[in-house]
């Protein structure tokens, strides 16, 4: 006899990524940044240490709401501050699904997704790309299986693929889906273009964004959703009151005011990123363009999972991802030009 | 036309203390500790952010969940970590308390109780306490309103009693309950007694702790469960994969293993406890015993809710609370000495 909710019995735990604590590795498996964020950081987190950590937190993280205003040109109710883009997720889906109601979004993404319908004894419906990794219009399906979506889901830049659907593509799903659309930016910083202005235009457009990525601030668990202010107001009711904590804040705030560190790190990875996508196809892999910090590269004819075995005893970690129904590839992250050309060289030898 | 569930859009959001992010204040009005953490915190965050905050976190905390479980004497898998307590009772709810079903918890009690169960589009009965602060069977009744509870709530120390049911009482209730007990100790620390020893007795019984009170990290956001290893591990799939980022985890872990600080803190509290409850008596208060960090204050005659105003207008922060059908008072946080002394000094002007 359990005393958990059914559904809840009944799943699984989502597996991140695996964070080795110990041990040396070339870590390519999380999309994390290889490079440090703005010093203007430290700075603010010794700031905070120094005035105390006594007092509970700004609730809603007004600071960084008003610097994050100006750099984006939205305004602060427009944003909510999340304890990582992955809260975002979780607040949302608290809002708009509920049990047996569903879940849509693309496949394969992010996987995560499908764990927090889950939790929610939710229905989920993956559509699945094109094989040009475009959209079609069963995105915008009005049911599915009897049940129309009440909130819909697109990776975008899309992971594992690092593909993107245009801005204009995203208006036009938006205007026909039945319910809300969460665009996941956690990598738009490395694209061309995003889809933050269409929220405007649009208020079934939210866009979520992390500082895990582009700002190099995995550790600090920041993100947050750009939506118009009804929509905010809303979700508001579901987090916790203090969910963002006063050093995160802090450090959140002053990594977005420097922009120009985030755009000198971004230039850095867009190149590495070349030069790791040539450095695989010169192996042999069949490796997509990537407007992300990752490349996502599949084999015509050699077997990943042994492969990513054996990088990861030769203390190189990707991520090997297999998805049932579609197909197995190595996702590679990019770190400094020293880690891609080791890895490449590690390789190279077991190939 | 609204997108959110019904529920969502039925509900207020719960509303926190207030936190003056200006101005100056004799804040002691939500519970916090007014002295310093453990000094090996800042040393600790320091240090991590020396390491870098460019990796994610570890996704149990296990370097907290294995300092803790020596200082409380269990297993490390007997403890989950969270984003503050509040983001515990968030989880146990979420995984017991579906649409409909029934949350059961004290009344008067911590008010975001019922917030976490109108987010669940859950069913809430509040059992208030007896005249003497103590709690009767209906505690254990086997349903209400034809639902069986699917979660029980007790705040103990309780809030804003300061009042507590002992540990003998509470294993009664829990064996008696057809559900699960959260016994939610964010005071505990301030009191004589606990109940960490029961969780090995019945695996109803779950401990929640906040590193908020009595180690001054309120805006850390730190706390944690302890329960039955199966319980934890079904909690587990409901978290955020990495709830907790690197700098709390750090921190948290050094402030616990610093009992010797806790201790003399606690101390410090205790003593001015008595101060206050001594000194608000005086003013012709009448004031319950406390074993928390705060005095609940009521008065015969004397309309509370103006003098609440007048205090905050001399910029001395309390909290008034006004429980529907039950009572008003003020509930007052243990600050220093010299706080509780001003507070009282101006007090007096006012009476």
């Amino acid at each position: 006899m359990s005393f958990f909710r059914p559904h809840i019995d009944a799943m699984q735990a989502y597996t991140p990524g695996e964070q080795p604590q110990a041990g040396k590795f070339i870590k390519l498996n999380t999309n994390e940044n290889p490079y440090p964020p703005s010093p203007a950081v430290a700075r603010a987190i010794a700031a905070v240490v120094e005035r105390g950590l006594g007092r509970y937190p700004d609730p809603l993280a007004t600071a960084f709401r008003a610097r994050a205003a100006e750099v984006l040109d939205v305004e602060p109710d427009w944003i909510l501050c999340g304890n990582g883009s992955d809260e975002i997720l979780t607040i949302t889906m608290r809002a708009f699904v509920g049990e047996g109601s569903l879940l849509r979004y693309t496949y394969p993404s992010y996987i995560l997704y499908r764990t927090l319908a889950q939790i929610q004894g939710a229905k989920t419906e993956e559509v699945v790309f094109e094989p040009d990794w475009s959209l079609s219009d069963r995105f915008t399906a009005p049911e599915f299986e009897g049940h129309a979506p009440r909130l819909a889901i697109l990776t975008n830049p899309n992971s594992p693929s690092g593909t993107v659907i245009s801005p204009e593509r995203v208006l036009e799903l938006a205007e026909r889906l039945p319910c809300p659309l969460l665009v996941d930016e956690a990598y738009a910083d490395f694209a061309d273009d995003n889809c933050l202005a269409l929220v405007a235009q649009n208020e079934k457009i939210m866009v979520a964004r992390s500082l895990s990525k582009s700002y190099a601030l995995a550790g600090l668990r920041f993100g947050f959703l750009v939506a118009q202010p009804q929509i905010i107001r809303g979700l508001v009711k579901i987090k916790d009151s203090y969910n963002c904590d006063a050093l995160s804040i802090a450090a959140a705030t002053a990594a977005i005011d420097d922009q120009a560190w985030r755009a000198g790190n971004r230039a850095s990875i867009l190149a590495t990123r070349d030069r790791l996508i040539d450095g695989m196809r010169g192996l042999g892999f069949n490796v997509l363009p990537s407007q992300a910090n990752f490349a996502w590269c599949t084999h015509p004819d050699r077997p990943l999972k042994p492969l990513y075995e054996q990088l990861k005893a030769n203390r190189i970690l990707v991520r090997y991802m297999d998805y049932p129904g579609w197909g197995d590839g190595l996702r590679i992250s990019v770190g400094i030009e020293e880690q891609i050309d080791a890895g490449l060289q590690v390789m190279k030898t077991l190939l």
